[in-house]
């Protein structure tokens, strides 16, 4: 099983980036938890950054095919981004949308994700954890499906 | 450590009640998973569902200072009780919101949760499995902020 | 055939509840009238009234799979209560939903029924004949269907 | 007594028109179902059907002083006829809206009827019942009234 | 100098529809005072009045090139005929709105007229008198542009 | 039977300010237009203008009992002021707002007037012409008011 | 004459409920305090708290022509419960709002209290002191209107 | 394959209306062009045009069974005739909207087009070639249908 | 201790605008109440009346330092004048804005005050009453603050 | 002449994504298409896709001076995109906006596309047709133009 | 070149009044600053600060065909006077609008200049260099004008 | 002292697009002239042009530690770009908006500035102007800052 995990744009600042916000991980610490986590569960992983929405959505077009889950935190994109939408719709895939913060505790633009109903699901205000629980359901998910 | 799971109106039906939505995992299946997980975990856990918003008012403003973390899913009332929203911030503890289906994927009125921005954080459309995660999650949430 | 109807929060004041508004019959008066009628259309009719969202809720959950349809008129909780709605929904027989009054004559926040789309019908603003018009439809579209 | 019952644009298609939604019950077989239940009733009907919003506003007002009581499913005209809703006002008499399907369930600007505040009460949801219904009721309510 | 008077849908009811609202001067009369100012201005006024939007905008469309200036009272179109509003553009030629009542203390929906910004300026909530101030009032300023 | 004719802020400027929206006709000579028409018409008109909310409202409190009718014209106060509201209410003698241009023209905040529905109606767009028609219209709805 | 006081969900915590917004005074003695106000003022208060929605619609029911005035803060359920706001209705008595916090300096939704345009005023934001001249002010009015 | 070409009101004025906004080409002369075009593509069109609403319903509904597709700008109509767009969903061919100016540079009411849903698709903002273009893709897509 | 009492535009007139709604108590009988029970609570009040914003937003100002508490109603002001918010929080002193009328019972507009989340709390619809507990509930607040 | 053809993000998945909402043809083909179609009306077409927003950006700002008009479906960026906006204003050729699926019948977003008020016209709902005749009309129109 | 600077309702205050938000330094320091600043660039400068919009209006008014720019910070009438928008436009001078605090950041109400759109520009959350650069750049702009 | 300052989309045709709106300076030029200006000031300026978001957030997420203060013109990327909004926050230096026009007198859409609230202030529509006078100012701010 391989799962593909997309961080969008400023997720490269993770850990350096208001801290009291987004906590003190960084963002290649989060990425090597997700490849042990994954190494237990027995699947394979493939992280990305970019802060280019056309970078992620050609990550998104090549994986048509070539993964089984997405994990997605699209970040600042995650309330205007159309196209990441469009692509994760033609994705076809089991999708969890996470998001570090608790966005409703946030700004009021982001209490709407343009990528919430076409995902499978949500977690969100968990910290660097909501990752690794994302990746645990999504496994559990697929592999219930595949049953 | 001592973890409350309130389960809300129509949730006693969960299996039974449209199982194209919420599926055929009946409740009682699902607080076994929750108490063996638990014992995996090393926590107590406590469930209690009801459809009388009273009941679940005064179940929450008992557990102050009786408990260390809540799971909540407040179904139906989720988008209209400001009593239980008011319970949860009176008790004061880690809290994690689930709900079984994708929320967005809903009708519109179910897009607003009035507890989104008292809790910690939400876990959406996983299905059952979702609870656990939130189980994992809150422990481990609690135990870091602990150390 | 085997028909619910349920009453809401204040019906329990009919007749003696601003008449100029409601009417001078009493909640006693309609429940025999519709005893009546039942008697004449051949069906058993079941009547509950409660001022608590649970009690309803509970009704509704233990009426599955023991009633052919429903008569509701949720009174104040029409406009809030997504429990209910949900509990129609997973009740799943043909609902007519009544109101007394008519209620695009009155407050704003009344003319929004959040059961509306999950019933097959309503009929407002005729007074205590619009339950047993109901009554009578009702038995008509299940006979009907049955055919 | 006589009841006027107005049929708005697009009814004259009725068991031809999109049957799923609207039934297979033709216009002409639903004018002689209410004609029949007039006779029973005691009271004379007149039925007409129109595409013309002009020959509805003018039937209506050629009505003042000649009908007891009026019933109307103004089809499409339901939703931004205000010349309706003031020959409805200036015509005067107890008037049931009528609509075959539960309009709830159907496009956002369904919801808001335009008559809906200047007539006595609505039946909605119940197929061409409605209308028998509509009959019976608005029967009961006149001659209540003249007692 | 030719002024055409247009009387919207159930203008043919005045003096005889709600008084309270709309007085009790009938449309004749109305129309025989008009003819009389006219007179007393040295101007030719035609009136008319239907219930039928397209009776109104073939009306207007054929005064194309035969009038000088209209007075029209669109009634109940007012707030949803883009029809008339296209038909006043087309013609062309200074207009005054004249409505009887005054519509900020009536319903919500008659506040928005979709003719007003096509039209050189409204006259409401005088009752009859209006009509004979906009006759003078559009006379006056014919003749001003002329000089 | 006295008159008071009431001029905002800004409407010094009439005649300088803007004349292509305006007009060139200037507040002096339009009060004497006003004068002689009231000289015609056998009434008192006074008239007043000032910059300053709180004059406007001391003048309408003193004319409390000293007129019989009010034409306004609250220029850009039309919008905000409910002070000049609640003394119009108060002041409680026949009234009539006035605007020079069609505000429906022109900007969206000038479409609603905080005045319109406590006011007995509105002449709008035809410039100086209006309140001259307002006056005529005026002085003949309270005279027949008095027969 | 006698008083009626309702104290609406999770009242029963004041004094220990986030006493920075809401005190340290606990509900027993914001009790005692009113029962030794009520024998200044020569009345007789009773004073119910309850988390159950219905069982503060069966209370307000059952005063019916049992009490002579109604102090209430409905807490949580000011926003939603149209069922309290029949009961308020339905009893018909003059009635204060009472809110502890300044609700305008809260969220936004509980800037619109459900039950404000049925009740004779409220008193918000001045902590427990608000309740006591609640008090005096609804004895104030009723022995005024006695007279 | 027959095509009905249905225009809106106004239309009749088509290249004597507004020529900067509509363009100086007649209605004869669109329809003598659609009429050509027809012949190239061997297809039979037919055209009305009417300023009724009504005129136009009744076209639609005799045209059911009798059309293979039809080509509609509504004019005025588009934007309030629930009437017109229930007439084509009953009619239930291949449907085409064409409007000759481009809507979203116009007033912010031509924004929404009532039948924009229940159309297969939009030509707006080319002048009188949108017709053609319609014309031809409407042909084209009903052929290929056919295979 | 010092409370200065600001009433705004139009208050000069109470007792004899509208008395159905602002009843018969005139503005100077009102004042007298107030120092007469200043005199009970041994403070000092002074009181002030304007129908200019400007002088209302001076007294504001020039108090700065020289009262310890605030009573105001700011009557049409109270939905418009962001100065009058701002001047009192630049004051900085309890703070308690009272009106005479239920502003939820009147025109929509009256329902979102300027000011009420900048004062401490607000007392509404208990008529001159309503001052008088105001004035107690500010010196008990103040009182309480100061030990 | 020459023109130039902007394909938007997620469209090389043309083909193979949801093809039941946009068809079978592929990219490739419908570009070999078009180039058909512009060698049969002589004129020069280029074409181009991207997922990256700023390559769109780049070409249109290039192609300043190089083109004579433009067909754009700007895909998911249609709704998000001020700088596409931004740069078909700097570009000032005729352009017209091309969509293969009805957005009408999709989710709400899709329905204010942020580009249709600086473009000619749209083509929508024709599936790739729609292109062949965005080129034809494109042609026409310029090629008039020019005479 | 005479350049006007106007100071709105509180900003005599200036300094006094919290600092954490406005800062520290007086108007009388602002004004001596821009005083020098004039000097240096050869311009004269008059200010004004008044809590009357009367006297703001006036003073615009008056300042017709005597100043050649205008700098302008309306404070708390900014959001609410039409009347100083409509003197701006009929002053007719090149005008730079200044806020000291950064609206954006504040409450939602301060985000809608009623001013912003028939001024030049703005200057805003620089603190009081921002009428520096006010000052600098209006006599930039001015003196390339008039090259 | 180092300052970036950062052009947007289409900044790059400055001078050469739409230059009514923009003017004539091209972005070369204005870049000269800031290097010229921040050489009298004595302190260090970059700049950058992009038209690609990807782009604009990698050189700001680069910039952390790196640069004392920003001058960002966002021009189309304003409005919906919530990834520089979130790479502004990050980088935390004082930060200046310009705009070259008055955002106020264009589209609705540009009113709405995402940045607007994490930047310390605005300055809009003074044309290139405006990018001296913040430069101006931000040195002044982090001087004043400093000490």
């Amino acid at each position: 099983m391989r799962i593909l995990i997309v961080h969008g744009p400023n997720m490269n600042l993770l850990g350096r980036r208001e801290p009291d916000l987004y906590g003190t991980t960084t963002l290649s610490e989060l990425n090597d938890w997700l490849q042990k986590e994954a190494a237990v569960l027995g699947v394979t992983v493939e992280t990305i950054q970019s802060n280019h929405e056309g970078v992620l959505v050609d990550k998104l077009n090549d994986a048509m095919g070539q993964v089984d889950g997405l994990i997605i935190n699209a970040a600042g994109l995650t309330y205007s981004s159309v196209s990441i939408r469009d692509a994760i719709s033609a994705l076809a895939v089991p999708t969890i949308e996470v998001h570090i913060t608790n966005l409703a505790r946030r700004e009021a633009f982001r209490r709407h994700s343009l990528l919430a109903d076409v995902v499978m699901g949500q977690i969100c205000g968990l910290g660097p954890v909501g990752y690794v629980l994302a990746l645990r359901g999504l496994v559990a998910v697929i592999r219930e499906a595949k049953n």
